[in-house]
């Protein structure tokens, strides 16, 4: 995929489960007031995926987009499922994929965003030191739920 | 458990995973000022516990609480992990579990906390009608967060 180019859009079924090779994604959605909310960044060697609409075959609320030229293999749900079928071992590896993107999205909701902002900016600086060079500013304001103006003002600080 | 009495506390390493086979429980933490934020209600055949500290072996931000009188069974990580190897099927079992588990935490934080709390509330209700008989009201308003006055408003108006 080209930067910039989607993925998957909204309102469409989401029929793979993506493993990024090289390059770097975010999934947002758009709110009630036209904004764009990012929900998630991955890169390298990350899955990626809407897991309900993936799992459940339902239209998504949300798009995937390349934030750089991106490099993807990709699995289908049918292709999956025969999978976990002919090598068993393989739902072990979703297992615990899947237990640790429940770990990253529990805590994003339950701890992070309880966070003051400018800690939210300093653990993310600190946690995804990656992101922070990869990433625009401004989606990574969009991903913190700050301004970013203020987040221009806390970049100022750090240096 | 008897009501009120606390399965986890805040600060210990979560041993187990819970089956509730009667029950109601709920999952806290407190924040900052002080205040109960209520992130999970988990009912009669539901799996339970909280998942990073269980996984991870580390010490818990979150509270589990009976609201009911509750039985459980339970497992631990040791317990769990030989079972994965003596009965590979549990693998599956585990890995659809989670997977519903990330899409309703998904669920609530991109879609759900997107909505106008009076459509959370009648979403909530249309939803889980259980929750809206067993939960207590200020708890309800805690894990929808809207304030306990603007709940009892949205029941007047929906009776």
């Amino acid at each position: 995929m080209k930067k910039k180019e989607f993925l998957l859009k909204e309102n469409t079924v989401y029929k793979f489960y993506y493993f990024i090779t090289k390059g770097l994604v975010r999934s947002f959605y758009v709110d009630n007031k036209g904004n764009e909310k990012i929900t998630l960044f991955a890169l390298d060697n990350w899955w990626v995926t809407n897991m309900e609409s993936f799992v459940k075959t339902t239209p998504s609320t949300q798009y995937i987009q390349a934030i750089e030229n991106t490099t993807v293999l990709y699995l289908s749900k049918e292709e999956l499922d025969q999978l976990y079928i002919e090598v068993p071992k393989l739902e072990r590896l979703f297992r615990i994929i899947t237990e640790n993107m429940l770990i990253a999205n529990l805590r994003k909701t339950d701890v992070f965003l309880q966070m003051k902002s400018s800690d939210r900016y300093f653990n993310f600086v600190e946690n995804l030191p990656n992101f922070v060079q990869r990433v625009p500013q401004y989606m990574i304001a969009s991903y913190l739920e700050i301004t970013p103006e203020y987040l221009s003002e806390l970049r100022r600080k750090t240096k």
